[in-house]
This record gives structure tokens, C-alpha cells and sequence, in this order.
């Protein structure tokens, strides 16, 4: 069985994505859970490029890792110095690392404009920092920049570059696609030119994803002999990203038979795609492939009832294989069939002529077009089909809110305080609280008028709170009139549960959630306490 | 020049996307803007399998295209029934286009399993239900659904599907990789497969994105034949989508010199993208090639350095051939270079030894650390940069401002008002007003204030308002009062602009976005009169 290695730079090129900022910390993190998937490599930072990635290599000195090699990365000794004088190369030693990964121009137009250097040159620098490095740690790895289009341009050139790197004992020889823009026929071509040319080097392969190619032509450059492939958590990375390894991975394993972190650590990769987006404070992509929320969703009627009979009809591997799970969509063009699969799912067994399913159908439809969608708020739908089931719930009822949002010259933040009134168990309670912002201070008067009754409130907790502008209605009403979904997600020891609130007022959208949140843990309770 | 039809699916297989739901309206909207660009099929719906789809036959009828030819899509005729008695085969002519597009069965397991019937009577209904439409309309497109599936699995039968459809008359055979599982080798196989077996026929590729491979496979199959790629806008499509136009025209047009809907047209991408995923309410994909915001975004201090010098160097294509455009982002990461270039950019020349430079440098990194993203609120930008020169704005000074949301049981909507307290050139001003939400009411009530002073901001429209609550921060302190970031777009008849604001507090978050936004339309209008 061919193996190949797998090479992780989330903490390093993913880190050059837009909108993406990762503490010293979060690369902690990161870095031991890349560790427990069984990822070969993790390129760590570049210590000679700031003060952040030194830092954080000085850190991370005192931790261990199981399965993975952590790299520092960075450039070849500059033009005018020399490997033992150079700032970059000492800063690589200096992280202490057992591998090190070195870019070196291989594009002919790179050496002359952006160093201004002659070609001989060039290839005397990536000579001499590899020698030099090699002597020093365990392995050195060279990322041949911009390896395509320098192929394209000059294959002469290029070919020199990498056979330099490997003549100096670079250990594997990375063919990078840095601009993203080559097409996956002229993967195939390269990869037999450089196979041929130096057939006992190891090669591994950068794509970047400018092309929206990055997948494939890292899967094709394993078909043509590279036994290494570089990339990121999600695709994370400078402009459109790197090859994503959340789809490198099983393409590799479940397609072409090929081992990389093996099937059991598979396992893991939808939790660690969740893991580093929430650390990177992304929003997930819910169409990413295998890990995505949507990745083995199915809407269309037809779809779903055939899958019903067979999955492989509509998916392509099994999801739990990738750690992910087959979803069945409630919308528009829900039938009968999507209802009475999600009423399953949540433990109701329904008939198919069953009035209540006409009624919910109904509803949903209804609800739906205000911009409600009961696909991602699994709680809020139970709710509503208890009442479609004719079994509402009863732990309190709602008399009044009020909140205000006061501001004076110099403050930093507004006062915030809400008064509710609600009724439980026949009494009336009137709390007031303050909070962080009207919705918290909500949250908290509610609270405090029910925990008196329902002790077991202080055990959950809100994880996550999420506010969606429907854009459909700004175009109608303006900015700050437009409808607005709110999601919050709510947690205790048991489980996880997402409900939903939509108002052109966003107190009021959220107080709905609120309100779902605690009375379906209130009714979660009673099911577990009579099971 | 090789030419290459592009069909485009985007409302009926993108509508199967999880969270796109399109209305009438709006179908007709995105047909028209595609249309526009030179797509050359539009596959407008299914009207066999909802009554949306077929309503909105109904009423496009009416409209007029440049272009494209509107099809409509379906299956096979019913095994049980003849083409004359079939329901779904009558409602496609109904729909009275004169391309009409069919899929049927070429994975044997399909047949056997899904629709429980023989190999043979398969082949009789691809037969009978083109020859039938083929008699009705101009041209009759076959969607060999499950192709390379079924070519993996039985590749005789598979030939003798598409072979049953070509000698019944298809004038196009479209190769479906409907579970997205194929990967770009087995493309190359299929279609010399398929060349060879059928040198006559005109094959098209219909690609899912299962694989993140789409793209890759679409442009593959063309290198080897096929003359006609089927995908949506954005990739937009069932689970993790469709093979993405946007991505799949530029590929072929400028990297393999083939002809889709021409240079001129295709620098419309980037908008197209952005209406679709505006009319269809998804926020775009960032790092989307080509026509995301990120595609041409240069973050890390080398790349921007060398793209000052020659933008080859980190640019695959010129970002105006699709509509998009360069950007240097403002980050963390960001050294003096980028601060330069982005003021630059706003029409301030900075030297980069202005002390300037350093202060907004430290500035903006603090407010970075709390929440505040500059690289997408250029306004908000350019008014700390007026800061940082010395030159801030006093068209107002806040004092005061005061909002209740009061809701009693039995009302609908919480009843919301505001009030403030502002100075205008030397007067104070205390106005009130309701709203349909607490940031509306506040909005409405500081406009109330300032347009006596200044009526241009009557002008000004709220055009997006967008909520982001930082999930770093929710891990901190809980769910409802963690940070939010609140952007709103605003727009006159010069411009569009986008402000922020940053707070534990989403009122105040929004009160510093309508107040940067206010300011920012007040500071431009002077800057034109003085021009």
C-alpha cells in the first residue's frame, strides 16, 4: 500500500487568509490537534518574518507531540550575506525544530525581478542554505516557489532549481503552485518531467486554489509519483487558499487506496475542520466538501426518498467515515417524506396520512417565508411539532418585557437594564436585571424569575449566539428595519440545542430564542426523568 | 478556436443548495443578469416536480432573451405509462421552451434498484421519451445521470445508455458526475472512453462538487471533448454543489484560449457572482477564485511588496479580465508598506517616515485586538485615518441618547423608541422617534436631529446591515453577552461605503456604525463641493 505523508501550514500559510487571526494560543491548540489526527507535519510559523511567530516557536518548545514533526519555515540565506551571517537561517535554528522547510525561487522571472539576482546565483543560494541547514538538523525540506509557472517558462531553469535542492540533500522536494493558476493537465506533464529528470527524489506537492484546481492537482500529483502533500485545515490560506486537506485526505484513503493519516484518525476530521474555523473565529462553509453541514444533506424530494432506500444513491462515501452524519433538509420543497424522516430523527413516529403532518407542513410553510429556517434550529422545529402534536408546553407564560439602553456623554458603553414579567406555577414574578447589552440583560431577568422553579436552568449555557440580517427584506424596508434571524446555541452536561427567533426587532428575535432555549430544556428534562 | 457552450443550472440543480430558497421574482431577476452576461442555457426549472417551477414557466413566457435558451428539465417518461400518457414529459412541453432537457438512468444499479425495472425497459424509456420530445422541440439535451458511477460499475451498459439516446436523436450527451465522488483521472478515461465509442455525438459535463473537484473535472473533460460544461453561479447546489461557472469560464477562456461567452462579457463575473448571492440572501464566499473579495487580496508583507513592483508575481490573471480587483489588507500582520498603499489608495500621500504612520499603526492595532476588522469597512478606516492626520470631524457631538423596548402579552412586535441628544453647530437638539427595532428607532431619531442642518443626508439609503458576533469572545464571557461586530453598508447616488462598530452591546455597536457612516456621507459631500 503507497503511503504519503501529510503536511499541515494552517499555522502558517492558512494564517495568510483574509479575515483570519490566530493567537499564540490558538496555535497551541491547533498545533495538538493537528498532532491527534496523526498529521505528519505541522509548519508552525516562520520565525524570521515577525515577532509573534518567534515568540510563539519559543512556546511551544515545552510541549510534546505523539504522531507529528513540527517545521519552522522561511527563505534562503539573502543574496549579500552568507548561510552562517544570515538572520533568516539563524532564526530557523534558533526555533529549535527537527525539520525545517525552506522556499527557493524556481521561476526564472522571480530571480531576476523580485531578487535581482543572475540565475546562477539563485541557484547558489538554495545550494548553500540547504547544505548549511542540513548539517544542522534532521531534515530539510525544499518548497520549489512558483515550481509551474517557472516550469512553463523556463523547464530548464526550473528543473536546475530542484535538482540544486536535491544534490544538496533536501529531503523531499516541494513542487509549489504559489499563484494557484495551474490546470491539472499541466500537473500531469510536470510531474513525469521532474520523475524522469531526478527519479530517486521524494516529491511533494503546494497547490494553491486560485484555479479552484487545488484539490485535484494535489490528487493528481500523488497519481504521478509525489509521496508528500502540503496544505491546510478548511483551505485556509492567502487569497483563495491552499489544497484542503479535509478533502485531500479522504480522496487520498477512501479513492485511491492510498494511507495517509488512516481511517480511524479520519474519523476526526470533521470535529478538528469545526475546531480550528470556531478558533479561528471563521464561520464553517456549510457546502465544504466531506465535513461541511451540508456535505450529506439532501433536500429534493427524489433524492431523499431514494436514499432512504440506499445511500449511495446520491453519496458518494459513507459520512461517518469522515466523521460527518447524512442530514435530511426541512424547506419549501420538503414533502411529506423529509417531515416524517426529521419526526423520526427526533423519536416521533408518525403516519403518513396523519392530520398533523398536513398541519406542520402547513406551518412550516408559513414560518419559513417570514425567514425562519427550521433546518439549522433542530429545537425550535421539536417545539413546534410538540404543538402540531397538540402537546404545548407549560412552564411559564409571558406577561411584559421592557429594557432599556441608556447612553451619556463619556460613558464607554450604554446601561442596559430589563424588567420581565412572567407566570409559573400559578405565581407571578416580577425580576429585574442589568446586563452586558439588552439581550443579556433579558436572558438574565427571565432567568432569575425562573430558577427559583427550575433549578436545573443554572446548568446550561449559552455557547453561541448568531444574528443573520435577511437581506431579502432590506431591500424592501432599509438597513436597520430588515428582518433578522437570530440563532442560539444552548448547552448543559447532556447535550447541545440550536433555537431560533425572527423580528424586524432584534430584541424580539432574540428573546424567541431565549425562550425556546429554556423550554426545551425544561422539557429535555422531563423526558430524561420518566425514561 | 475551439468553442464551448455554457449551460447554466443555477435555478434549478443551485436551488437544491441548503439555505437558497428563490422566489418567482427573483428567478426571473437572475435569469436576466445571466442572460446579460452570454450564458448560453439557462435550465430554469423542473415544472414536473413543483408548482413554483411551473408557475414560473408560466410567467417568463412574457420575457425576451439576448442569448440564452431557457430549458426546461425532467426525467424520463414513467416505466409504467407511454411518452403520450406521460404527466411529467407533458408538463416539460407546457413549459413551451425550445430546449428541453431530460435525465435518465446509465448506472445499472440505479435502474435496477431505484427505479425497479430492466436494463432493457431503462434503454426503451432514454429512447421513447426523446424521440417523443425530439418530434415537439428544437433540441433535446440528455443528462446521463450517474455516468462515471456507472461506468466504474458496468461501462458496457453506461456506453449503451448514452449510445440508446444519441441514435434516438439527443443533440447533446451530458455526463453527469451526480454524486460528485469522481476524481479527475477517471474523467480522462470516461471521455476517451466515450470519444471513442461515439466519435459523432457532442458531449457536455455536468460536475458535483463531493470531491472539491468540480472545476478540475469540467475543465478535464473539455481538454478531452466535450464541448458544453452545466453549472451554477457561485457552485451553488445540492450538498456541496455545482461545478462553479464563475471559476469554470475564466479557466477555459484565458488558461486554455477557448471561446465560452467572450472576454468582454466575462469581466461581468464578479458582479453576476454578487447579485446572486445577494438575490438568493448568502453571504458571498471570500475566498471564492476569481470573483470572491479575497481572490486578489494581499495580506503577508512580502507579496505586497513584490506585487508593487509587477502584480504577475503573486497574481494568476489580471483581476480586472473577471471584474474583480486588487487589494491590500490592513492586518495584524500588516507592515508600514500596507498602510501606505491603502492610504495611498484613499488619496493621502504619507511618507513612510511620517510619525503619522506609527500612530496608526498602534492604534489600529489595538483596535484589532477588540474585535474592530478594518479590512472590510473602508470608512471607518478612512475616518481614523483623518484622526491620525489631525483633522477630525465635528459636524456633531453626542450627548445623550435613550431606547425602550416595551412588549405586553398579546402584542406582536415589541413597541420601540428612541431618543437623543445631540449638538449641530451650536445648537442642541433633542428628537424622538419609534422604530421597527431599537437601531432603527436610534437611527431615525439622530437623523431627525442632523437633516435640518444638513438635508443631503436624505440622500443617503441603509443598504445592508450585518451582525457578527465574535466567537472568540462568546467562549469568554457566555453566549448573549459576548462582542459584536456590526457593519453597515450605506449608499447616495456617488457612492456606497461601509462603517463598524465594536461593542459588548449591539446597540452601541450599531450606534458607532451609523454614526461613522453619517459622518463619512457629510465629510465626502465637502470634499466633492470643494472640488
Amino acid at each position: 500500500m503507497k503511503k504519503v505523508t501529510i503536511y499541515d501550514t494552517t499555522l502558517r500559510d492558512g494564517a495568510q487568509a483574509e479575515e483570519l487571526n490566530l493567537s499564540t494560543l490558538d496555535k497551541i491548540h491547533i498545533a495538538h490537534k493537528l498532532d491527534e489526527m496523526g498529521i505528519h507535519y505541522i509548519e508552525a510559523g516562520w520565525p524570521g518574518s515577525n515577532p509573534t511567530d518567534k515568540k510563539f516557536f519559543d512556546k511551544i518548545k515545552s510541549h510534546t507531540f505523539e504522531n507529528a514533526k513540527l517545521t519552522a519555515f522561511g527563505s534562503t540565506h539573502l543574496a549579500k550575506t552568507t548561510p552562517e551571517n544570515d538572520p533568516n537561517l539563524a532564526s530557523l535554528l534558533e526555533a529549535e525544530t527537527s525539520v525545517i522547510t525552506i522556499f527557493g525561487k524556481s521561476w526564472d522571472l522571480h530571480a531576476t525581478t523580485a531578487l535581482g539576482i543572475s540565475l546562477e546565483r539563485n541557484l547558489e543560494l538554495i545550494a548553500n542554505s540547504i547544505s548549511y541547514l542540513n548539517e544542522r538538523v534532521d531534515e530539510v525540506i525544499f518548497d520549489a516557489e512558483h515550481f509551474f509557472d517557472g516550469y512553463k517558462n523556463n523547464p530548464e531553469y526550473a528543473l536546475s532549481a530542484i535538482r540544486t535542492a536535491h544534490e544538496a540533500g533536501a529531503a523531499r522536494l516541494i513542487l509549489c503552485d504559489t499563484n494557484g493558476g495551474t490546470l491539472t493537465s499541466e500537473i500531469t506533464a510536470a510531474m513525469h518531467a521532474v520523475t524522469a529528470a531526478l527519479p530517486e527524489a521524494q516529491f511533494g506537492i503546494h497547490a494553491h486554489n486560485d484555479s479552484e484546481s487545488a484539490v485535484a492537482n494535489s490528487i493528481e500529483a500523488v497519481r504521478c509519483g509525489a509521496t508528500q502533500v502540503q496544505g491546510t485545515i478548511n483551505g485556509y490560506g492567502e487569497r483563495c487558499g491552499n489544497a484542503n486537506l479535509c478533502s485531500v485526505i479522504p480522496n487520498l484513503e477512501l479513492k485511491m487506496g492510498i494511507e495517509t493519516i488512516g481511517h480511524e484518525n479520519m474519523q476526526r476530521l470533521t470535529t478538528t475542520s469545526h475546531f480550528v474555523s470556531e478558533t479561528a473565529n471563521l464561520r464553517p462553509f456549510m457546502r465544504q466538501p466531506f465535513v461541511g453541514a451540508s456535505a450529506f444533506a439532501h433536500k429534493g424530494g427524489i433524492h431523499v426518498s431514494a436514499i432512504l432506500k440506499d445511500s449511495r444513491t446520491y453519496e458518494h462515501i459513507a459520512p461517518a467515515s469522515v466523521g460527518n452524519e447524512q442530514r435530511v433538509l426541512l424547506s419549501d420543497q420538503a414533502g411529506k417524506s423529509n417531515i416524517l424522516f426529521k419526526a423520526k430523527e427526533l423519536g416521533y413516529e408518525l403516519g403518513k396520512s396523519d392530520p398533523t403532518v398536513d398541519r406542520l407542513l402547513k406551518e412550516l410553510k408559513i414560518k419559513e417565508s417570514m425567514g425562519y429556517e427550521y433546518s439549522v434550529a433542530d429545537a425550535s422545529f421539536e417545539l413546534i411539532l410538540l404543538e402540531a402534536l397538540g402537546k404545548p408546553l407549560n412552564y411559564f407564560s409571558f406577561h411584559n418585557f421592557f429594557v432599556v439602553d441608556a447612553k451619556r456623554e463619556g460613558d464607554a458603553e450604554p446601561f442596559t437594564e430589563a424588567t420581565v414579567i412572567v407566570d409559573v406555577k400559578g405565581q407571578q414574578e416580577h425580576t429585574a436585571a442589568t446586563g452586558m447589552g439588552p439581550v443579556n440583560a433579558l436572558d438574565r431577568a427571565l432567568r432569575k424569575g425562573l430558577e427559583r422553579f427550575y433549578p436545573a436552568l443554572k446548568e446550561t449555557r449559552l455557547l453561541d449566539f448568531k444574528v443573520r440580517v435577511l437581506s431579502g427584506a432590506v431591500r424592501d424596508t432599509g438597513g436597520t428595519a430588515s428582518f433578522v434571524r437570530v440563532l442560539i446555541e444552548t448547552g448543559d452536561k447532556y447535550e447541545r440545542w440550536t433555537t431560533m427567533g425572527v423580528s424586524h426587532n432584534i430584541i424580539e428575535a432574540s428573546w424567541q430564542a431565549v425562550v425556546d432555549a429554556i423550554n426545551y430544556k425544561l422539557f429535555r428534562d422531563d423526558i430524561r426523568r420518566s425514561q
